[in-house]
């Protein structure tokens, strides 16, 4: 599971794969675009020429520019879920787990990174009732999984008490506010980050008392 | 120190206070739209409306909207470092420096919510480079101020070891994520939400080993 997230993970940097399928091409090109233009500015003309096609080729696939930003963010936060998910089913203990949650969820963001952009910067949001459930349902569940490690941390004694909504929040700010500063490609790789904040908060900051 | 900016702190959430400087009732003030609306959908003639006064009256003080941006965002800037730097001057242990940098982050961000959702929420930026050198400054003085803390903790040996920088990442994200989720006056202040993040973070969350 690891390694083979890793491969596709590394090599899909910057551009989009060669999909088959052209809603997905859309969703690729237009995550780019938003990401660097912000959502407000850009138009489905910039991104049809992006494209090579007519804007008449993206509305028979989505009517409304929103339609591929809702597109954008539920393919993220699904995506999210499912790999993160399996990383964390694959371990035992709640350290291990905790640990494949940070660095799978990092691995999948610098993979994903125009998608996070898109998702967590910026005022957009999605519009039709139903998809916004969606997405907080599915955004629900990433949170869950991971108070559901620190519980089950708590419960084995291997972690020292904590407030397991707290101790959740503090790691998902971490990842989250990567959007802000980290840039795939250069420097470290987001894996190499969580695994150094996965550190920092599992064996503190204090040294021991001598 | 600490009581003087509690007091102010917690009484200006919410609204601005009543300034007889008209320039920073109109930051204030502007503050709250952006914040609310987002800068790209908010107009000046709002701003104008909201505050009871002409276009005018507010062309007066500022030529463009994006003037009152670079106000907000200088001014937010500004306070932090000021207030943040006088409470860590204040204490001399490092882990006390550490503990007074986050809580009194927290404390600035509370009170001036609104100024923070319209420095770190959304895609606008400075437009003058001579400002925005300026706001650069600004963030890298208040980043050095928690590196140095961390050093300094590192160097008396009651911080074990650890990447400053990485540190102060970890810090400075779980702070500003907050703008994303906390909302001022509804359950727990932002103050204490900083108090339970630095205690994961010095203490961490593994258990002693028995």
């Amino acid at each position: 599971m690891a390694s083979a997230t890793t491969s596709t993970g590394r090599s899909r940097m910057g551009r989009p794969p060669a999909h088959d399928n052209p809603r997905q091409r859309i969703v690729q090109q237009a995550a780019a675009l938003f990401a660097q233009k912000g959502y407000e500015a850009a138009s489905l003309g910039e991104l049809a020429a992006a494209m090579g096609v007519s804007k008449a080729g993206i509305y028979h696939y989505f009517p409304t520019k929103q339609h591929i930003y809702d597109a954008i963010i539920l393919g993220v936060l699904s995506g999210l879920v499912d790999q993160v998910g399996l990383a964390v089913q694959a371990c035992q203990a709640a350290p291990d787990k905790l640990r494949a949650f940070m660095t799978e969820h990092a691995r999948y963001f610098e993979a994903n990174y125009n998608g996070f952009v898109v998702m967590l910067v910026g005022f957009s949001g999605i519009s039709a009732p139903e998809l916004k459930q969606e997405a907080m349902r599915l955004r629900d569940q990433h949170e869950r999984m991971l108070r559901a490690i620190i519980d089950q941390g708590l419960d084995e004694g291997v972690f020292a008490s904590g407030n397991p909504a707290t101790v959740g929040r503090a790691v998902l700010s971490m990842l989250n506010w990567m959007v802000r500063w980290f840039k795939p490609g250069a420097g470290q790789s987001a894996e190499q980050v969580a695994l150094q904040y996965h550190d920092l908060i599992t064996r503190g900051l204090m040294a021991p008392v001598r």
